[in-house]
């Protein structure tokens, strides 16, 4: 047995000594690319179904420290803004686990009963994530996994209640889209309007007025015409903008809102 | 031993296996009663500090329920809309517990070691929910409990991190009231401009241009104009209003957004 399967090993036998039982939480981390809202996912090379990043949690350690680890691990991103936007909590929702007494006692080579902590149903507390697509370097974990990229209008068929999960996250990041700025971990520091506005159109999943766009955006100071232009063909060269960085956090703390 | 004693021993000794372990919810809920924003509390009468109406959460149900049947305890109240809004999960956050191995080896007769579940931490999924201050009988539970509503800018000294949970349903509130109606549950079902203003003012804390509200809530259909009027002193008789229920609800699904 090499060290890895040993940490698996103690993790099952142990796990209830060093996690809370009945916890864990996911991860939707989202990506912009290509006028595509994306989000990462895994799964076992041997499974069917697709998963959302997560894990349990420690008993010395909060929600959000948990979740960070996760996304950390899968994206290899240091710095990350986690959002925790709701805990499932459906008494069925891990019904389908593939963990049985039965393959438990096998892995373990020591007699597992039902009472086993990973038995037990998992309240789930859920976080988003908005992320930069090309900074991203998607990870299984070391055992035989798949993680990639899908498209949230084109997701695979997703084991638990995961689709419900996503599904909730696009609401509450629709949701915190209208009442704080987003963009910056999803678009590169200089941008043209119609960048940023396709970006929002994305996340919000309908079109938008161009005009009443751009005054918006320009009204509450979020982002500032730079004196440089993006050249996109013959005739067609737009303006680049940056973010105000100082409204950009007056307005994530909440103290205004921006309304489409 | 009476009945209700019975039970208690019996949640102590056996909880864990009726309840989840390592999770809790706990209720923020508020009234509005003459120009106050209030927060419903409880207390043990031989203890000092205030509480807020929490309770374990059973295998078979789910959050929502588990929160839903405490509320319902507490004010009496059937029909009621929560809102789920954080997972609190510092370490510490049960540190200061009154349980102790030995008084519960007191209070059941029965060895109780520091592994017991009650001695555990809890992630505690906190819920607001907004309620009729004057349909509310504030009920503490069976052993020796005051409960009552205190005004949220003159709260007492709270256990645990409640002070921190109110703190945060109030944000969390005032995010919701930006995008969603709130008031069915408070006003009555006529009011005047004057008092859906108050109550408006009182939940964000600060003062809004009587001009802007009126156009604001009158543009957005949410109220209409009644062919009555409340006489209130002479020469002071204001319109009444109320809700108009369609645009209500479909304010309420976000649909649109209100912002002041």
């Amino acid at each position: 047995m090499d060290r890895k399967e040993r940490i698996i090993l103690d993790d099952i036998l142990n796990g209830d000594k060093i996690f809370y039982r009945n916890i864990s939480v996911d991860n939707v981390i989202f990506g912009y690319h290509e006028r595509e809202l994306k989000v990462l996912l895994f799964k076992n090379t041997s499974q069917e179904k697709w998963l959302l990043p997560g894990g349990y949690v420690k008993k010395d350690e909060t929600l959000e420290k948990a979740a960070h680890r996760v996304v950390r691990y899968r994206t290899n991103l240091k710095k990350l803004h986690l959002h925790q936007f709701f805990a499932f909590s459906n008494p069925e929702r891990n019904k389908n686990t593939h963990f049985t007494p039965e393959l438990l006692t096998t892995i373990t080579g020591q007699k597992v009963t039902t009472d086993h902590w990973l038995l037990d149903n998992f309240i789930s507390v859920a976080f988003f994530t908005l992320v930069d697509y090309y900074e991203v370097k998607p990870t299984g974990s070391f055992y035989a996994e798949e993680c990639q990229w899908w498209d949230i209008t084109n997701l695979p068929e997703m084991a638990f209640d995961h689709r419900e999960i996503i599904d909730q996250a696009l609401l509450s990041l629709r949701f915190f889209s209208h009442v704080s700025p987003i963009g910056k971990e999803m678009l590169p520091e200089k941008f043209t309007i119609p960048e940023l506005q396709s970006l929002y159109e994305t996340i919000l999943g309908k079109k938008l007025d161009n005009r009443n766009f751009v005054k918006k955006m320009t009204n509450i100071g979020l982002i500032e015409k730079l004196d440089e232009k993006r050249n996109i063909g013959k005739h067609r060269s737009p303006f680049l903008y940056r973010f105000n960085q100082a409204r950009y956090d007056a307005l994530a703390k909440g103290e205004e809102f921006i309304v489409f």
